[in-house]
């Protein structure tokens, strides 16, 4: 039985050889298309000072911070009293002044404050690095994880909007995932709560719509009387979610009718028209819904809000984001707009897993594997491999010479797509017998011969 | 002024878009020399068990690992009597079972005893991913670094340590940094300590000769009277350390005469032999010495061990490691021989920035940059555009209309190669002003000549 001590912490996992060259041809994907949008690479630690992290997730994110036991007597100045108190909150600041990052957009913020000289605006980044959530663990949510995040800070354009739902686009276009884009603004939201008198409470109601694909129209509207919102407000919200037509037809009934006295609401539908005339100029392979319910969880969005979820297979949305006026804010740089998306490269891969959608060729690690015969063979072995090499191929000479039918059985479980074996025979006629271990057809043939085929 | 939770925590870094894209340089070189010798990437999570971790670097290592704070009431079934005793090192046991990896070799070692039954062996591996240590962090030493290892576990066959030799050499070849590598064997060492009457100090010996490059012979002989190594023994040690002549020479010499009498010391002999005679058939940039004064400060090595040095500047090594011959006994799996050294990516990156060796292209990160001019013009490029993204380049239309001046030193900044002017006359005549930023040279060309040039 495996000791406890030979495990990996609940809610955090390996990744296998076999999974480690999928998440890759992920990752690749994302990273290519993001760098073809102009997007450059940035990475921060995964410690950050606690004061950068709290207060920025709201109450559940500051439970779910990961901590940083200080070094050394991390005791030094508490009181016995304050100890014997047992408020573990107020303990916990005292004694851990750093913790795990949350998401990579708060660090990133707090990059642009700390970096403001060594960066020109608009500052387009992206980052591709495990979060940590201590979140109870459950089936397909872990304690550390993955996301790309991709934004662009200093520019107001709507430009940025539609460019980032072109990146998603062509992100699942190329890994084949099928998905639905929803897009809706925060000031059309702001707008209905005016418009229905209830403007100071735009953010529970937000909150309360967010949950209308899981739990129904009935349990939102029960949500939104307990959070106060009166009985006429919920009953005028209904026909506007409910608004059905087109785009233009949903956007010219919010502008002429709904939105008609809310300012900040006409603010949104233009918006919203805006970007919608710079998508219908690209290609895209999914048109985006423009969805009233749409809300998203975070406080800080302020503009346009993005969703894609899979059409495939129910799970949580795969990418998600928005624009936000204030962020740096917080760190002492006002008035920088920027919009960002976030990628769940973990979800990302659940869904290609499930539904059968990696390519062949990320089934294979390694390409050519020479058996060994013993050591005249392996001197011989190693200046073929050497030419192998330098062309590219990945290959290697099985290290011991034990039976062949173990190291055979090593090349099947490593998924190698060649065999070579060169004997005393093979040395004689300077050929190499290569064995294709899917279709098991076997042939004498030259080096050269050889870098061409599997080339 | 930055407020303090704007900067990352002591001994940490960000890195920028210009230093990404140059450590990717590093790692994507490192990586594909990795993988055409056949080694598979893995990766683990960034905490494990407190109990994986402790007792596996020594005294230094237990204290300089980073711990985690345990989730909710970290107090829970701690009585106020413990935490009055306040000690400190009992305490933090209590409230973190979890920390934060401190190599790559343990959690690669855990990682094979866990998944003993998914893997095949000889199981090749390579890992990049950041360790991190409380150490006091100074100039160039972080508390956050990257290790680059590549391990075999599961074979006893010298090709293993010819073969990564042979990584060694082509990394640094492709790298343009010139090294020393040094290689000697533990083995060896042990029968000196035999051969000059303490074979019970192999230990404090290899530590104190482990210093000779920095703090010189007189010191060493300082350091091994004081850890009670005999005069004598002190003295038969020099003539040893100081050998001269070949390879073969020096081999030659030991075996037939220092070590004679010492069954372990000739094994050393042997396997240092055996693996010159691999070395010998390959093409090598460098030719590794054979350094007996080479002893690596970890205890878990048992054979070959090896270094390699940057020749140019001035700096700890850039690369080491060795056999160990029972590193996963340690969770239950005894009897399972590797080896595997590790790339400071860090240093690397140090040499090479210092050194000025990173080639022309890592300075640059976007390619080409879409002047501005207005909603017509912005419409217009965006179809250009997605051709251009196509065929790969990488490109962008800077998103707000603002004066020409500011986007031009916006290109500038990012190193931005070419930039292309699309006003109402390019329009008119379906051509393109395209700027080549470091030659000033402009030029009206079509679409696909643009795509040509630039590719």
């Amino acid at each position: 039985m495996v000791k406890n001590e030979a495990l990996t912490p609940k809610g955090t996992r390996d990744f296998l050889p076999g999974e480690m060259v999928k998440r890759n041809y992920v990752f690749k994907i994302i990273r290519s298309v993001f760098e073809r949008f102009g997007y450059i690479p940035i990475e921060t630690p995964a410690m950050e000072r606690v004061s950068t992290l709290t207060g920025k997730y709201g109450e559940e994110g500051d439970r779910l911070l990961f901590r940083i036991l200080n070094s050394g007597d991390f005791l030094t100045g508490i009181s016995d009293d304050e100890i014997l108190e047992r408020n573990v909150n107020k303990l916990k600041s005292s004694i851990s002044d750093k913790g795990l990052r949350y998401d990579l957009t708060v660090p990133f913020a707090r990059f642009v404050v700390q970096h403001l000289n060594e960066i020109t605006f608009p500052f387009k980044r992206y980052q591709i690095q495990p979060v940590w959530r201590a979140d109870r663990p459950q089936k397909g949510r872990y304690r550390e994880f993955f996301q790309c995040d991709v934004d662009v800070i200093g520019s107001n354009s709507l430009l940025n909007e539609a460019e980032q739902i072109q990146i998603i686009d062509e992100i699942f276009k190329k890994l084949g995932v099928k998905i639905l884009i929803r897009i809706n603004n925060r000031k059309i939201l702001s707008g209905v709560a005016e418009a229905i008198g209830e403007a100071d409470k735009m953010i529970p109601i937000t909150i309360a719509i967010d949950k209308m694909d899981k739990i129904g129209a009935y349990k939102v509207n029960e949500e939104l009387a307990v959070k106060g919102i009166s009985e006429k407000a919920i009953r005028e919200l209904q026909p506007i979610l409910g608004l059905t037509g087109s785009v233009e037809e949903k956007l010219n009934e919010l502008e002429n009718k709904i939105l008609l006295h809310s300012k900040i609401g006409r603010k949104g539908v233009d918006e919203m028209k805006k970007l919608f005339d710079y998508l219908t100029t690209f290609d895209l392979k999914v048109d985006p819904v423009f969805d009233l319910t749409l809300a998203r969880g975070l406080d800080y969005y302020t503009g346009t809000i993005i969703e894609a979820n899979s059409t495939e297979m129910k799970i949580g949305s795969l990418c998600g984001g928005g624009r936000y006026d204030d962020l740096t804010g917080v760190f002492g740089l006002k008035d920088v707009s920027g919009i960002g998306v976030s990628f769940g490269a973990d979800r990302i891969y659940d869904v290609m897993e499930k539904m059968d959608k990696f390519p062949e060729e990320t089934a294979s690690t390694t390409t050519l594997m020479f058996v060994n015969f013993g050591e005249k063979e392996e001197i011989h072995c190693l200046s073929l491999l050497a030419e192998i090499r330098k062309s590219g191929i990945k290959a290697e000479l099985f290290p011991d010479k034990v039976k062949i039918k173990k190291q055979m059985n090593y090349a099947n479980k490593k998924n190698v797509e060649y065999v070579a074996l060169v004997g005393e025979d093979e040395m004689k006629n300077g050929l190499i017998t290569l064995k294709n271990m899917k279709t098991g057809v076997q042939s004498q043939i030259t080096l050269d011969e050889l870098i061409e085929e599997i080339s």
